[in-house]
């Protein structure tokens, strides 16, 4: 499991006075981005140098509690499933501050060439991340 | 059913040339925006004025083709589920201008008071939009 | 001039209620697009077929009234200066009900090859847009 | 002079390849409430407990060198103008790995309360964080 520090910015918030919903998955990539920031060349450099994409085939987000303005989160990343071209992350939101459960997040994503439609198997460098993170429990409780 | 097209604007893309997977979400709230824009005060006067609010609770979404700059997407919305305090919300992205299917996204959200935890009934004129747009299908390839 | 229409959405409001600031350049980047919808292949053909780029070298904005969550603004976008290889256009930001004045835009941006830095000539059915749309007054007050 | 190092993230990047010209003020934003971090209540604190809002009333860009992904800036925080209610703060964006220029915004704000239209006096310990970031220079290269 690596975990993301995530403060609240000034404009996620919306009309409604909390964070937009939409906005969980831009946390989310920023979370997957600092999660594969060992593979060779970091996460940028996987896009832009090696020309290796991960588009999201699925996602499902439970949402438990609202963010504010203020608030800061902690995001949790593991891996729930590794497939020969595919991958599940889950990232489990948790408040920074009071450790209570903000929302769930389960993404399926496939390793494929950047501008083509060919999936690739996954390379031998971002397998040993997903390795390293399987998740250990199906509990969504935050950890303590 | 109500559709709504929504071209994808210069910002949408991502540093892989296709729409980034948050943006869908944004697409989905307007979509949601113009499916209750016939409610007393249009969804901004729910919002605003009658301090009602439809926060999510549970999302999925499953993405089957990229979004490119340049595309317009029809975003066909209908309701899977009516609950005394909930709704089920089916947005259907379907390419304007070949009619290919591009995502199907299922939104559950709750009726409440804007700033309160204190769910309520769906008032009758959001009611009404509801039911009149319940899915007649479960089938999501795209209508002809 | 070439008017544009666009209401606030949801998420365009920030923590303090109002629409954001960066937003205005979002909105701007819309009626850009629109601006120049009748160049061959459109704004996105320009970028994703011709390869041609505009990247802004200089933004100028003022903002004299905010935006709130249900309002709607026609952005009224017309053309300041004519370079060889630059032009600069005005956004000015009107209340679509009250006439209100909201915010102007200075945009002066560079025609250039879409990857390199080498800047070109404005091509023959772009400053044709631009020519058509000179700004006939310096006045910044809104159209009556 | 207070400096905030942001990484690129990958949804930052428009249809061109490169950051999106809106996006500088959102790194912009996110420098202010780090520039911010000391005031009472921290910059969240500012806006939600003790209802101060920073609205922006003239914006000036100017865009030396385009960013991608992959690049991490450093944006250096310093003050030009002090009034009774407002306020010049000015952002060089700095590449962080070669301290080359990228960018300076110039960003004029009034003090107000939050919702109304009334402008007050800068409270103390805003005006000493501005006192003790008063610009030195006129110079917009890099510090060394």
């Amino acid at each position: 499991m690596i975990s993301y520090r995530r403060r609240v910015h000034f404009e996620d918030v919306d009309a409604a006075g909390i964070v937009f919903f939409a906005r969980y998955l831009n946390f989310c990539h920023e979370a997957m981005e600092n999660f594969f920031a060992d593979v060779q060349g970091g996460y940028a450099g996987m896009v832009t140098e090696r020309r290796i994409g991960l588009p999201a085939v699925h996602i499902e987000i439970d949402y438990t509690h609202p963010l504010r303005y203020g608030n800061a989160v902690d995001i949790e990343t593991d891996v729930t499933h590794i497939g020969r071209s595919s991958c599940t992350l889950r990232y489990r939101f948790i408040m920074a501050d009071t450790r209570a459960p903000i929302a769930v997040i389960r993404h399926t994503c496939v390793v494929c060439e950047l501008h083509g439609p060919t999936k690739i198997p996954i390379p031998a460098d971002i397998l040993a991340v997903l390795e390293a993170n399987r998740a250990t429990t199906e509990a969504e409780t935050p950890t303590k």
